[in-house]
């Protein structure tokens, strides 16, 4: 629509000739953009309730405390992932609220829960394969999900996964986290109805590649319901698993 | 089996009211790989209540007949993927009530329709992509799931995409089928707060290198909320996403 | 901007407590998505004063002339890549005006010739490389610009490539076509002021990889200057040399 | 050993001031190369019992024909690998006595049957990896050994698996044969104490590389025990098999 | 030419046999190759009006040092890439007149400001991206352009992007810097009519590989006029975009 | 746990031999994980005869005392691979009986040797790769097998390795250890009759990529009976290598 | 230099103001260009003594009858490789003095023998290497080199590459094609002092990718004196051993 | 030969049945292994006339410094590569005679000079190449070789190579030492006649992937005449060049 076209419809809504329904009408086609502009921004904050996350790696300490503050002043809270403890040093120096995890490499500030609905459950390969994992299932919590924990569970000892058949069951969505070979995604597939995250990690040595093989490994997956993220992305999976367990939930509220 | 129950066994042993017979009987169901697999049958069927789904390619004729008519016998319908024309001609003169789908290469056998809930979009980067889309599509109506198509928007036309936001957020789950570059999903993550399932195809020349490239554009992409499936694999990107489509209706359900 | 937002606008002109240029002022940040869809599509007729360029690879026959009819009917004129001797016939039985070149694979209905002006330089190393070549060439003759080919003079045989400095240096833009080790791009770098655009193709065996080896070889140029496109893609560089050529021209029109 | 100290060795023999026992000892240092030429000989015949294995797939009608007949005439039975039906048709049009089996391409003269010991177990995780699993399981019974075979146990269905555990343990190896994800080696390998033998399988498609991404979960698994040979190499894993069930069969005859 | 054959013409020449035309026709095929030398030269004084520029990554400071002070001593001005803190210590201990920016890792001596015309804009995904970006931003400023700055537009959030437009659009050609993957280029592709420049950068983590997966997304671009330079080549972006730049400008120069 | 065992236990419980509190426990064993999980242990137990194996790399400090300390006091003895100097001062400083070899890098607590029986040969091709190697052979010594190690008989001088054929031969099973081109396993394949354990080491540069040259040149062996483990996985190989040792040996033991 | 530049050196030595030493002096720089023009050519007949080598692969029919008849107008004879049974006849129906090897694919006008001197020796690993190897040892012979054929002499069977050790040392260039694992350059590196030209073939399948898996190995020789060409050029090995050779037998003629 | 067929020819010379000529010849065939042995020590010194050359890399000062002293004692001379300063400091601690070369990272003691013939050229792309033609050339010199070294030569400013054609053209074999995109090789192919080395190096970023890419544009060569060794391989290629050299100059010696 060209500025003329508009100018035209102003001018007959000013001139009486439009009424400023048939006005709306007309104009409605150009709400789009900065509408979407808009809607993404509230969508934000309705889908998720909580500010912005964080990538800390490799920020530069300032920058990151910069950001961490201006964050903490506009929401109260603030959601980091790969932190180091040099940086929890320099940010807990100015807020005084943050706590850091060294496994998941997790810096928050504000209060330490969220109400919770819903259950994913995170399991991973190896002892290795678990600083990813908890990377997933904070972020999970963080975003208000329930999260139930097996880990050690490779393949390579597959009663250790058979035992917890049941718990898997109970999930909304299950996220497998392994590196080397990667296997443990297609026997969970196989074992739940239910959606199934694969996080490859970088976890191993030689012809792992640093997580390409489990990456392979997962991506060509004989089992149905399996979908992958990159490398070592606890987050993202984290954040899926989120999206997925509140597309049941709120069906269960009625939403 | 509850350890409770191994006692009110062995109790009734001692109290001589089961006989050492009937106890190992009892106690023979302990046998852990019979059960287990009981239980995944009974899985498979409640879960899905339809017959598996036949991977055709590659299958020889003989054999492919064979299949369809011991699957269609059980269940009075069958599914396939991947299938040729000589394919379905071979079924056809067997099964009467047979009919394929050249572009999605899907070659059924019953009753054409299946009752549907829910919404899963399929959205495609070009033509060229529209077979492995029309396969994750007609995967999902089969499986139960309405499925709306948004084909040839890809990011080099992004206003083509922009114009159907609307119809994007509307979804479950939206399914990105993309090759050369497949920036798709990425752009699409960005619009939706559902869960966006990415498939790379092989559509594309010279570094595109079979799938590969947008393979990698897809796993690395900077967008929340985005998981990948093999290349070309539109029946994984169709399941997974009824998968999830399921899990939001069942909520609705009250289930 | 929401609805409502836009309403109170329009209520103002109606109750005239708003000029109808304060009210266009306001709205303006509307116009944008429309506009730019819009302005897409005037983009491309004022840039390109031709129809869109369609890539005949696999496209089925029927498609194929279904999209010629449709597009000369419009345009009078259509521009086609990678189209094969069989898709010529089968367009050609239904639009006399159409020509074929089989080595470029290019196949056009409507007038043969475009204004031109300017002057690209499209070199190859080999033979071999000419059909990826003549793609770039025609196109670019295509859009309207003059060309000059400088064929075999691969860097093997440098004196054959120096005897050509002169023709090189009067072009705005060079295109480098050259596969197996792809060198021909990096001295052709250094020998030229303007703009190179190189392009691999897949001619070579064994570790030439289809194209891959050049690829990265012209990636990794130590020449200034040099960009590069993918593999075999002879109508990406024709456009984008194309696109800086207009630049020169453009600025020497006064426009 | 220079020429004239062997002859200074002589020399003394011949003027009786060394004894042949002595004159033995200086020169047991030579004969190495020899013997070791006639040992492999001889080990071959030893340890096989059998002809040369042919390795059919792309040699010309004529050579194959002229290759099985030599063999034939010398030996009084081939074995060959990878051979297509109008191989088989050649050989059979000149020795009588030939059968083919088309699902290992396994083309063999002479009498079908060899005395067997031990046991090997031959696994796949899908059908369409049967060929490969023929090919070793067929090549274990060629070199005298007891062959089980448990197929379509992948690991997306565990369950299929851990109820051939018994089975599994009886062998003294095992050969795992997969493509797609090929998780099966791993899960095996937790299984069983003895060494596992992994064939990665070309079946899959997209990522599945052709098998490079089975081969690559192989090489990285977790699980002890296992070793890897290449890509759809069945008749290696077989003959592989067949040594290792040879030294523990080797041991029970008190050899 | 031998040189008794040079010989032997001057010696014409100067015996009166062989007039000057005749002898500078002879002798005009001799000029090409130092001619073409002095060209060179003379070209990059001509189209450059700037010394040499340095690649001071993994320079031994001396040696840096030493190169500065040359070009420092012959040209006034000096630009060097890739430098350290170290690096800029070290040079401003011998020039005074020396500055660094951390950011584009840029280490000049000299005037700091240079005549600019014409307009290049350059855009990144994220801010992680700017390091390259403002690479190719400086250089273009430094060999003088006026360059625009789109950063953090990443394809996840594409409103942020089309907010731009107008932007972009005044260019005479875009630099798009992303890394992750690297779909920016595509999209501004689609935006504009003028030439764009992309640069994968190594950003990312996992199968990002380095900037491979970028490269590879923005070389198998559907987008037209996207040409692409090495993973976190800033400079050499900068450098043809500066080219393209002064074709433009040099056209509305009226040479 | 067997059926007639199940009957035992079950007897005694009827006979009131045994009261119900005294078979739960012994049947606790059978719940069907529990029962799969001891059967496994049960196993290891039995085939190994020593506590399990740590993966020391990447394990800080305080959780490898930890499992030390643990293994330690239930087993009084513990073996670990891949350890630094750092790793063996700290458990060291908690288990006095603890020995370390910075070749092997193998950390072990309790008593030296072990009863050995059988024989494997560990072969290197370079001195650089006897780190590796020697993973290999002690993990075999450990695990209870004689080793003999014939080091730097790589084959580009081929008669050191000829020179120790004999030596080769009186193997169970050859481990072959080599980086760079790796093509000491065919060479070693075509000499013993015997199975052949490849172990690609990261040694070279350039173009070895890390071992995977050495890898590929491995799987591609020509020679029959070899098949190959990871990079640089001595330990699997030592492994594997026992299993085979212990085949043969079991044999003769009338076992 | 410039022309006018030159004029003003031919204008003094005219008018005798310049010397003709010093004007050669003067144009001595002059006289690279259009020398090193000639000299390549001169270069091309005086060490080649033949007509160029056609690349027959990929050329249509008509073009190569065409390269064809023009050279063996011009020269007499013509050689080319990799040409086609089809390249033969179409070539045979216009020059009757031709003759076609189908194991090495070389397409020949003109007499078939040329002197010869020197020795090179071409091996191969297997019987399916001989059509590379025959180009290399054609190539040579055209190229005027005695050649001793050493086939069939993988490292599986070392014996029979070590009986032939004499043979070996004997020429002035050993040429070892092998494709698998490609093993056979570095035992003959070890076995002799002269210079080894290694020819990788796509021999092989699953992970020998095409011959890249030997192409890698030979690249990782770690025996001394081994270099490499492309995946199965057997003309690019015989063209190398060929300038060895000429130049170990040169130096013997005196020259 | 079987042992009792040694003892039955020295039984008949002792017995005096069968001459020493006779026995010899007998034997002749058995001197091939121990005679091959000692054979390749004898040709390592008759073709060498120095001692061993070290790979310092990665070598524990204590085994170098004890290696060095070894081959010192015995040879009065150490050769060895890839050293660093420390090793430096180490060896000269214990041997006064040694010098060290931070640009070659060449490691010797003993006289500095060799008796030099014949000429090898070694040429590097730009000045990041230095240290490994230098490890080259420093190679050739020490085993014999007068070395003329063109540095900065690279393609992109082509006329600096064109105007040492002369300089090249005088070696018996040159060495093309390139990293990034590696085109040198491929135009000094083009100017000699003579066999060139190309040595691909590390220099570079990106795409460049550690030498990768250069490595892959030397194999892919269009110019005859070239051979490749593996990446930053300047030993390899100084070791091959001398190889040719010699042969070169032994002819002319009349050897």
């Amino acid at each position: 629509m060209k500025n003329d076209e508009i100018r035209s419809i102003l001018d007959a809504v000013a001139g009486g000739t439009l009424s400023v329904d048939e006005a709306q009408e007309k104009l409605g086609g150009l709400s789009f953009a900065e509408l979407s502009y808009a809607k993404l921004d509230t969508d934000r904050m309705v889908r998720q309730g909580f500010p912005e996350v964080v990538f800390c790696s490799g920020k530069p300490k300032e920058a990151l405390v910069s950001i961490y503050r201006k964050l903490y002043e506009a929401e109260g809270a603030v959601f980091g992932t790969r932190a180091s403890e040099e940086q929890y040093d320099a940010v807990k120096s100015v807020i005084d609220d943050t706590t850091y995890d060294p496994v998941s490499r997790i810096l928050r500030c504000g209060p330490a829960t969220t109400e919770r609905k819903g259950l994913v459950c995170v399991c991973t390969a190896g002892t290795a394969d678990i600083p990813v994992a908890e990377e997933a299932a904070c972020t999970a919590e963080y975003f208000g999900t329930w999260v139930s924990r097996i880990y050690d569970v490779g393949v390579a000892g597959i009663h250790r996964l058979l035992s917890q058949t049941e718990q898997l069951r109970k999930a909304n969505c299950v996220i497998a986290v392994a590196g080397m070979e990667g296997a443990l995604a297609s026997v969970i597939g196989g074992l739940v109805a239910r959606p199934v995250i694969a996080v490859p990690t970088s976890v191993g040595y030689g012809a792992s590649m640093e997580g390409l093989a489990a990456l392979l490994t997962m991506i060509n997956s004989c089992a149905n319901g399996i979908s992958v993220v990159n490398i070592d992305n606890g987050y993202g999976a984290g954040y899926t698993a989120t999206q997925i367990n509140r597309l049941a939930e709120e069906g269960k509220d009625g939403r």
